[in-house]
């Protein structure tokens, strides 16, 4: 991989409790050579601690810090949530590392891609989730025991920088759309089914989740992004206006 | 690979300090599905706190310990050390660690083979090294930053379980929506457009057309489609209420 796609990857950590784990996971991206790495919620003690670590300290500085998820993703173009075996019923794709990581290269070629990791006690949420386009496993043999954090970071950045030059396969040439854009879509989306009266108080929190995941499958290029806000902003206008 | 395989690997920590790392190896072990742990003078404080450890407790409490490395690997057929980068000067044949997984996982098939772990200060010495056939390296991008003892365990045990076949696995599954409902997608967008007047008489038939082809790169899944139709629906219906 070169410097653009090293640079390309986003390494999201979803509430993390423990210093020596948000240390470990930046020291296994400065090991591959990733440098970009953003915390969501982080335990603040935690943070702070981590950040007196010696060890790839460069990459802990420039950690940034966001309060939501979505905003935390919002530059990339794809979503990877990493998961545990699948002992809940995931309503995304789930794809082994190896496969994963071959998709993720792909796209790292071109445009941002984050890679998230869950917290160490609850992992990702299924709100988490909602921001994911699939979800890659690592093939444990071990069911009742997850991965340590740092150590399944290390392991997913390593299959990432694994044999360089394969993988050249011609898939999806198609540009991306933003997750900013991605979500203004699903975000329009939400308000037209609110005033039609679609969605109603005890379906809400699963129609929102719902929507979230719809829209990403939907894979908006960067072309068609600035069509579907068209569309729903007319369609948006339309129905507000009536209801005046 | 099969559980006699796994069984065949003999992970041997060199004069391991820090409980956490000899806890981390374990459980990157029981992660990965090998069981057979051994510790050459290790700080005994370090190895009655890390057996005190939840995680991966049946590996810490049948790990053996040895006095010197020679009784360690006296079962081995194959000796593999693992090292940083070589700054030093290496007396034996260096493979990355994706060429030299293969000739293990060979070796596994049929005898046992030690993988090798120097100490989280020191690595390796001469004198250990003098026990290897070869040294295997782990390829980072940073030469001054070592890995982190379980990290590098982690990232070695996972490239010997590592599928290469998962890797080019079909594409995910995902049962595509019937065209005939792609296209009552299309249409329902479109009347919900024209009634917006989104649409006008000068742009009426290139936008039919855009419409078609973007909803076609929706890629709508089988069991999505009743959720678009859904949500159109009501759309349209709150759309026409309010003109008339």
């Amino acid at each position: 991989m070169d410097a653009a796609g090293l640079d390309n990857l986003r390494v999201v950590l979803v509430a993390p409790r423990n210093p020596l784990n948000i240390g470990a996971v930046a020291r296994a991206m400065k090991n591959f050579g990733f440098r970009r790495l953003a915390l969501v919620n982080p335990y603040e003690t935690a943070f702070r601690e981590a950040r007196s670590a010696v060890d790839a300290r460069d990459i802990l500085a420039g950690a940034e810090q966001f309060d939501s998820l979505s905003e935390a993703v919002r530059d990339s173009t794809l979503v990877v949530g990493t998961t545990a075996v699948g002992h809940r019923e995931l309503q995304l794709p789930l794809r082994r590392l190896e496969h994963g990581a071959r998709i993720i290269k792909r796209r790292l070629a071109r445009s941002p891609v984050t890679l998230l990791f869950g917290s160490e006690k609850f992992g990702l949420s299924n709100e988490d989730m909602s921001y994911c386009h699939w979800l890659m496993r690592i093939p444990t043999a071990d069911i009742d025991l997850s991965m340590n954090l740092g150590q399944a970071a290390a392991v997913c950045l390593y299959e990432l920088i694994r044999s360089p030059g394969a993988a050249t396969s011609s898939q999806e040439k198609r540009k991306p759309a933003l997750q900013a854009d991605v979500d203004r879509v699903a975000g329009m989306l939400l308000e037209a089914l609110h005033i039609s009266g679609y969605v109603n108080s005890t379906t809400e929190t699963s129609t929102v989740l719902k929507i979230r995941r719809i829209v990403r499958r939907m894979d908006i290029t960067a072309a068609d992004a600035p069509f579907w806000l068209g569309m729903l902003r007319q369609i948006l206008w339309r129905l507000r206006e009536n209801r005046e």
